[in-house]
């Protein structure tokens, strides 16, 4: 008992104490990021709703924020970083699919015809996608994707994928998680994809990754339990799907989401309708040195409609060559 | 600076006092529990886990909990507490809907007849679901279940419903998340019946409840974004369900799980079936007194071959009427 009470004594110079040290920390708050309006729009929401006694003060529990992945926490030029790996997993799987050597998309693929595999539309991808990422159990899935990420290289830096991430991105959500928040993805992506590298990269844990699903089912081989990964669609987590699926996955409105495409657009209108602060914002690709400029006519990450609502509505919209000191982590 | 090191030299001191203070509070878990083996083996498994250099140690990230709900965390007799609402909702909307006068299932249920309903099976019953559970937005639902919970009482105990809730169960929740684990419900009831209550009743939060769902559709309302719950079943969470929706929502294989059922049964072996230590356990339903008894032969909550896997492989089963001190918290 007495140990107790000694404890509870001191309990507020604990407390003082690392006060003082959390606010220290806070001093110098996203390192890449330039001074300017972005960075200060996001350290003017964070004390908003986190000063005690505040009248835009939001509960802990309260403080969700949402980020789309490709192109808003890692790139997604030239193509998506999943479509690379699905087309090199069909370079894997060749060797047990004679048939594919006369079977488009296969075929294209197979001798290297990028061009002609996206020629056939999205049929084409579903039936790439369905090829290579089921047929597994969840658990051979992980293994392939963590394979394949430390052997694969980008075409353009030479780097693994998982290092093509925003390094001011990465910041943003430490900063955010230090003041309480509970950060997500929620991207078009797939779940079982993103959860092998997600939480060593952003420091994200799988059960806060919301994406897009194959269905699965459960069996038994061998007299173990197993869940099967099966060729057909679940839910597409993209434009509409994505305020659909932070209902049913979080089932809180977020008070803050971050995207950079026109597929955010209902995650961003779903965040903004909430009562109380908001933060809405986007990355502007804006940047051909560092990364890659592309926006209302990009057929991967297209930002047009988006960008003319953030506009209107004063969402913060981050200009990457701007707003950002480095873009990745390698840079100098 | 100086600060900064003040309170790095102290840390140790505070730290040493939380140990304290946590070991004290540690003295006395689970007071609603009589002492004995199913009591013993919780402590057991949480000591096991979490000592820190002990060969079964396992890191905070990775003690995921996940627990039943119907006749796990709250009662089920003599109707799943969903079905109650399901009919009252029924009555109340019977003004707007004069067809079912005559319209079978709804022609018996408006009579009182509600045995007449169930000799309808599970048609009736998913037609019943669908004209209570669907039809609105997400919002408007969320204030029809909080009101209902105001209202309705329970037949037998005559209380409100989320009072029927089992005390040291509330308290295993508790003695779990002190000891650094993320607590689940992953329940065959509906997410978006549950998410209203559940935070005051277990401190579970509305991201930590997996359950069966129904198909949900964004939309734009008077310029107002808004989300429609559609009279289409999405999923079913019961079942070889659960595992996959284990996978789907947490991503993680838990390490405790908690069922009372023949529907916890895949569950169960999903989690027994990771590697490194593993925590199934059973309620079961033995008090007539108290509470109700039944398990083999019930049409709810029946539990019969998971009952005997259960005492094959030397699960944990919890007879309620030795196990427990006391059922609910308004038991004396």
């Amino acid at each position: 008992m007495r140990r107790t009470i000694i404890s509870t004594m001191m309990m507020p110079a604990c407390l003082f104490l690392l006060v003082i040290t959390q606010a220290h920390a806070q001093t110098s708050p996203l390192p890449s990021w330039n001074d300017g309006k972005a960075k200060q729009s996001v350290i003017d929401f964070v004390k908003r709703v986190t000063t005690k006694g505040g009248k835009e003060f939001v509960p802990v529990a309260e403080r969700i924020a949402v980020f789309d992945n490709d192109g808003t926490l890692w790139a997604e030029q030239p193509m998506y970083f999943q479509l690379a790996f699905a087309l090199d997993r069909v370079k894997v799987l060749a060797s047990q699919h004679p048939e594919w050597q006369d079977k488009e998309p296969f075929a294209s693929l197979i001798k290297g015809d990028v061009k002609g595999v996206l020629a056939g539309g999205e049929k084409a991808l579903v039936e790439i996608i369905m090829a290579t990422h089921a047929g597994t159990t969840t658990e051979e899935f992980d293994n392939i994707v963590r394979d394949w990420l430390a052997s694969a290289k980008h075409p353009k830096t030479g780097r693994p994928y998982n290092e093509m991430i925003y390094q001011p991105m990465v910041e943003l959500l430490r900063y955010l998680r230090a003041n309480g928040f509970k950060t997500y993805i929620v991207s078009g992506g797939g779940v079982e994809f993103m959860r092998p590298w997600v939480e060593k990269a952003y420091g994200i844990p799988p059960e806060q990754v919301v994406g897009s699903t194959i269905k699965t089912k459960f069996d038994m081989r061998d007299g173990k339990p197993v869940i099967l990964r099966l060729a057909e669609i679940d839910f597409i987590d993209d434009k509409e799907g994505k305020p659909v699926a932070i209902n049913k996955f979080i089932g809180r409105r977020p008070i803050f989401a971050f995207g950079n495409s026109d597929g955010d657009h209902e995650m961003l209108l779903w965040t903004a309708a909430g009562r109380g602060p908001r933060f809405m914002g986007i990355v502007h690709h804006t940047d051909a040195e560092r990364e890659w400029a592309y926006d209302r006519k990009s057929s991967v990450g297209r930002l047009d409609k988006t960008l003319d609502e953030a506009t209107a509505k004063r969402w913060t919209v981050v200009d990457m060559k701007k707003d950002w000191k480095r873009v990745f982590a390698f840079d100098k």
